[in-house]
């Protein structure tokens, strides 16, 4: 584990670069903006952790009303309920025996579901639930479009659903219906028809259910992006937003911003300025990735990252004030979820002072 | 820190995944393979720790004749330094008074190098060697065509290497010369066009620094895909390859890939496969990361990975037999570097048996 960059009570220009920082104040309106948001509706969010790692993060939404959390990974699911989270949700399918075993010893101490998509997966984990002598609840995913995972929705959901309520160890629980790349469609009309689509196959497919005799308790999907589309459904009982708590530059791009505010940054520092009109900062694509495209550099309109390698980055400008040797600077992450990766700390800020340091053990290419 | 996916003694397809694996034997067949070539020149090889973020392996090049190691960030010279290397060069520009404080207080119990491009650095660097009582050694950067760090070849070079010279705590090293672009040009006669240019500008660099009394002991630059062209200059006194030890999938797009063989692999698991053609597998861009393209299925030739998410990824084939659900895969990582920065373990396997399980202590987004 990294040392930490910053001790409660230093400036923000203290603090060791690279270092990744919560804006505390933005942080908190967004916790609090979504509250209110779905408290309109009687939807739940089950908040995914995939965008923060941290059980901190985990039990402040839980305080603000998150009935629990969403993971990717066993591990991810491990750390959380070793922290005491209760109703964790593997939001994708399992598959191996060790890793099936690890999850239903997490039954033990807390709720867990998880999803298939495969007849055979619903045999695994009866037999991997039995084993430990637990109770997993399982929702059937059906592909809403992404063409990922998922089985058709309708009637191949059935199946699988009578095949997941026969088996003595494990609990029909409803569908997952996720749609990621609508999170990023730009505008709101592309994400209004494709979000009605969702909508329509996953409420056929409910019906269906129903028709032979089982409930969905859980209809769970939509991310930062739609997440208000599938809140009106009448479909969704819980939604799935992660990136709320941070927002990104990539969801700053949507026609129709989801409305929350920046709270993440990455803190670097100008390393080199040995050329006229531009310098190097010491955050490269290892410090702020660049899947979802270059960083922001934050308040410095004037100001580009135009470049990244492992372990520094190029910054240019072309009127205007540049930026100094040694100077520090807040760098706007184009995506969160693999800029937290990247860390072992959050750095907790609140008008300019460090307030905290929380740990980010889910970190890392998890199992 | 994660946990050790596997544990010596295990069958290869008994690994969790992901994880990041070492086929030993070609492994070890990289290293001898380095040091033969060097050998017959007399260049030295200083290894790129940024490569591997492991005192094993840095410890294992020494053994194949490396003379010390390089590194991008202080926190990865201090990992090392902490393990027993003693020789190392942060290869590039280190700002900030508590970063200099720690680097200094390394040179207690290594030789310690480190570039500069600014006149306010060499100042600086003198302060924070001569307060903790030691001798740092320093490079001149020069920038030989990049146009990211270094001052320009020539007087600019003479005017730094003078200041350091009279600096007190600080000793001339000699110059940094690296072109990190022309690593991954595709033909071997645009490298040699590049290096040609890289070569001349160093020459001239190092005749005018002479003139001025001032000997490099050390010149340094190449990486994996251009040392060859240094090690035959004659002005070299150093490469600083990295990747040669794990090869990766965009050093063999090069037409003259480099004589070494891929030895890193990410093993991965088919987690969904509910449609026909395509699967989807438990190593998205956090396991096995894009910055240089897809990572490509090793000795699945018509097998392609099409397409990735933070967790997974998704696998797609034309023609001939696919991939089962539950089926453990090697991918040949697109760029070694930041895939290690992912996981906490190598795990060395020998003949389909897991042999050894190594840490990886300097990964992450390091100060």
């Amino acid at each position: 584990m990294q040392a930490p960059p910053a001790a409660p009570g230093m400036r923000e220009d203290e603090i060791d670069t690279p270092a990744l920082i919560i804006d505390l104040d933005a942080f908190e309106q967004n916790l609090a903006k979504m509250a209110a948001i779905l408290g309109e509706t009687g939807v739940k969010l089950r908040a995914h952790a995939k965008t923060h790692k941290s059980p901190v993060i985990a039990h402040l939404q839980g305080r603000h009303g998150a009935v629990g959390q969403c993971v990717q990974k066993v591990a991810e699911a491990e750390i959380l309920a070793w922290s005491g989270v209760s109703d964790i949700l593997v939001s994708n399918e399992v598959v191996g025996a060790s890793k099936l075993a690890r999850l239903a010893a997490l039954a033990h101490i807390a709720r867990i579901s998880v999803c298939v998509d495969d007849a055979s997966q619903v045999d695994a984990l009866e037999a991997a639930a039995a084993r430990a002598g637990v109770i997993i609840n399982v929702l059937v995913e059906i592909d809403v479009g992404p063409g990922r995972c998922g089985v058709p929705p309708g009637e191949p959901a059935v199946v699988l659903a009578e095949r997941v309520a026969a088996a003595e160890h494990l609990t029909f629980g409803g569908l997952q219906a996720y749609h990621g790349g609508a999170q990023h469609q730009r505008t709101l009309a592309q994400q209004r028809a494709t979000i009605e689509m969702v909508v329509a196959e996953t409420r056929r497919t409910v019906e269906q259910l129903k028709q032979h005799g089982l409930d969905c308790a859980i209809v769970g999907g939509g991310g930062t992006g739609t997440f208000q589309l599938e809140a009106a459904s009448g479909v969704f009982t819980e939604v799935q937003a992660g990136s709320y708590v941070f927002m990104d530059a990539d969801y700053a791009r949507n026609g129709a911003a989801p409305p929350f505010q920046p709270s993440l940054f990455v803190l670097t520092t100008v390393m080199s300025a040995a050329r006229p009109g531009g310098a190097v900062v010491d955050a490269g694509h290892k410090a702020a990735p660049i899947d979802s495209g270059f960083p922001k550099v934050w308040l410095r309109e004037n100001v580009d990252y135009v470049g990244a390698s492992d372990e520094h980055g190029t910054l240019r400008w072309s009127a205007g004030e540049g930026v100094r040797l040694g100077e520090k600077l807040r760098l706007i992450p184009s995506h969160c979820d693999p800029t937290v990766d990247r860390y072992d700390w959050y750095v907790g800020v609140r008008r300019g002072r460090v307030e905290c340091l929380w740990p980010i053990p889910a970190r890392g290419a998890m199992t």
